[in-house]
């Protein structure tokens, strides 16, 4: 009787092609499946210390303190905003998207004093704007979104960081959706604490969030007159923990065999090749959008390689063709959403999904839903992917 | 070359029979490898209705808000302290060991007036002394923990509640190593927020928080003066999601069937049957470590069926036999902290853990590992624990 209540799983085998998940390799799988350990075990930390070297690889950083959240991105997201904001001191977010609204949203829980400097989104802050606005500002934090989710532009740092050290401040980027697929480069552009996610660029499943602590940064968090509000996210315990093995919660033995494996995967494809890989895979798929007749939100050279915004075409409805993408071809894409609703579609290509065989198969396929809603595209956008493909791969 | 510096995951296979996690059926960790879908795939939220529904089974409550929380134990009693802790108002905890000492610790940084009745770690509190501190003290909150992982002894809550209720308070309960062991009954008991984790009487990894809500909490939330400091364990933002299907964080699927897969094995066996089996299992174990000489840290009538907290013998070096059976044996058991500090271990018998053949195997394996550090032992335990088991059988 109950067998019949609760038939055994079954989920529909999608191509994940949205903002995440991601597909996720076999070898991941094969990790979430070995047998659990407990969360002081010895085997747990030589795991956990494998997974922080190889978070330092992916970061490009020579921290020490990385570790992964147990907690999805937006988890590492608040972590650095709470152990960072300071009640009634000035937090400095610079907005070009819908994830910095979240930074602010959260700042403001913290009690920090929100200070704000706007952009459209998809857009990127030039230096001298983002410098100006530091130097007049004086914040005690800046945080930024290096990789926009919602919106598809890479926001370069350098500049940022090097203002806000100037003013004495500490420098959160959010690196969700560009870890493991782009130079996070943590280390080069002066990132105090970077943050990201396992299931994008990572291809792992969601569940925990890398993060990567400078040692300026964590001198600002030994001189805290107050712990933050979180307890479960408070970085000072977590670091005991993992370093000290000093219980503090119970950690995944099964999240981190999963993590670690897919950083394995990335360590053994080497970090640069991939972010070339991604780079191609993304150059091939705007290839085919621009061919078919189909812009690109973000201008070029400010684009994300892992996540895609192409522009929806005028009186085209976005949810229809990706009902029809996930119901007749099991394709995962993604809407806008806030001032880019209806306006473009969000294509990833991101770890395990960024293939030459899927950008191929995403173009075709959307092409046939745009054609099922009225959409006449100029000329075919997988040919034009196939080409460019073939020049990258002579 | 890298193969030889990442080889391949060779976890030790480990008899878990510590505070958590326990041991994960084979069904639980096929559920793990199934594909991944999106967080707002519908199939994904299919599994999440099964979840809420099964979650409102082994609770024994009819409350519609059950969900779990992206996040291990420790992040459902945040969310829980931190959705109803207000500043500068009075929350009540109950104090008897190291969990409410870490409730106490949360509520104080969301700026609440803790007010405390303390008891020594092991021992519950009466009817009459609870009620009492509660009409004295007419906080806002009252927390207590059902299920003391630190001190094995489990609290009655059926006079709090009803106190709690005069004086217009919630009830927090921390379930954390009662559910799917033992009777947690919600409803029954008049809990108002009660949360705890997937991998102790679950048997699922850790990873996600169980949590149900009363209405009369929910209608708390809504008349909340101020969001909470914390965004990622918004209650009211997490009902939006899975009860509205609108994004708020990228819940793991992956963790989602593997908990949805241990929640169908628990209504498979009967929750009232998985008690009594805990039940039969915790006695004769107890009845093991008698027959040997030892003591039970926590009276009878008041233990825990999950987790037991047999004295170290005077003399004994309780890290060296845990050193000892998890070397020789691979068995995982754990000690005490705090005031209990080399004075009990902590074995839990919890989940998949809980059968006869681990009781049998544990006390003679204990009981080797005691000789060993020179105990000598009345008669055997295992032989104790057998004939227990024989009586229950009959």
């Amino acid at each position: 009787m109950m067998q019949e209540e609760y038939p055994p799983l079954r989920p529909p085998a999608r191509l994940l092609l949205g903002p995440g998940p991601s597909m996720v390799a076999p070898r991941v799988y094969q990790a979430l499946a070995q047998p659990i350990v407990g969360h002081l075990d010895p085997y747990f930390f030589e795991v956990a210390e494998e997974v922080r070297k190889l978070l330092g690889y992916v970061f490009s950083t020579n921290n020490a303190f990385n570790l992964a959240i147990s907690g999805t991105g937006s988890s590492g997201m608040e972590a650095a905003v709470a152990n960072f904001a300071e009640p009634g001191r000035k937090f400095a977010v610079l907005v070009n998207g819908f994830f910095c609204e979240r930074i602010t949203e959260m700042a403001r829980r913290q009690g920090a004093e929100v200070v704000r400097l706007e952009k459209p989104w998809g857009e990127v802050f030039d230096e001298q704007e983002a410098r100006e606005f530091i130097r007049r500002e004086k914040p005690r934090v800046v945080a930024y979104v290096q990789a926009e989710t919602s919106a598809g532009a890479f926001q370069p740092g350098k500049a940022i960081c090097e203002a806000a050290h100037e003013v004495d401040a500490v420098v959160i980027a959010d690196c969700v959706t560009s870890l493991g697929g782009m130079p996070v480069l943590v280390d080069e552009t002066g990132i105090d604490i970077a943050y990201s996610c396992s299931q994008k660029g990572l291809s792992c499943p969601p569940g925990l969030a890398p993060v990567t602590v400078s040692p300026r940064a964590l001198e600002r968090l030994r001189t805290r007159p107050a712990p933050p509000h979180s307890w479960y996210l408070d970085l000072q315990l977590l670091d005991t923990y993992y370093s000290g093995r000093k219980y503090h919660h119970t950690a995944s033995a099964t999240m981190l065999y999963a993590l670690r494996e897919a950083l394995v995967l990335i360590r053994e494809e080497g970090i640069e090749k991939r972010w070339d890989r991604h780079r191609r895979n993304h150059q091939a798929f705007v290839a085919g959008i621009e061919a078919m007749g189909l812009r690109m939100h973000v201008a070029e050279g400010r684009r994300l390689w892992t996540l895609n915004t192409p522009r929806v075409p005028e009186g085209v409805d976005d949810a229809k063709v990706r009902k029809r993408l996930l119901e007749e071809d099991g394709i995962e894409i993604a809407g806008g959403f806030g001032p880019l609703a209806g306006k473009v579609f969000r294509i990833g290509l991101m770890g395990a999904s960024s293939t030459p065989e899927n950008v191929l198969l995403i173009l075709e396929k959307l092409e046939r839903a745009l054609r099922a809603e009225g959409f006449r595209p100029t000329e075919s956008g997988r040919s034009a992917a196939e080409q460019a493909l073939g020049a990258a791969a002579r």
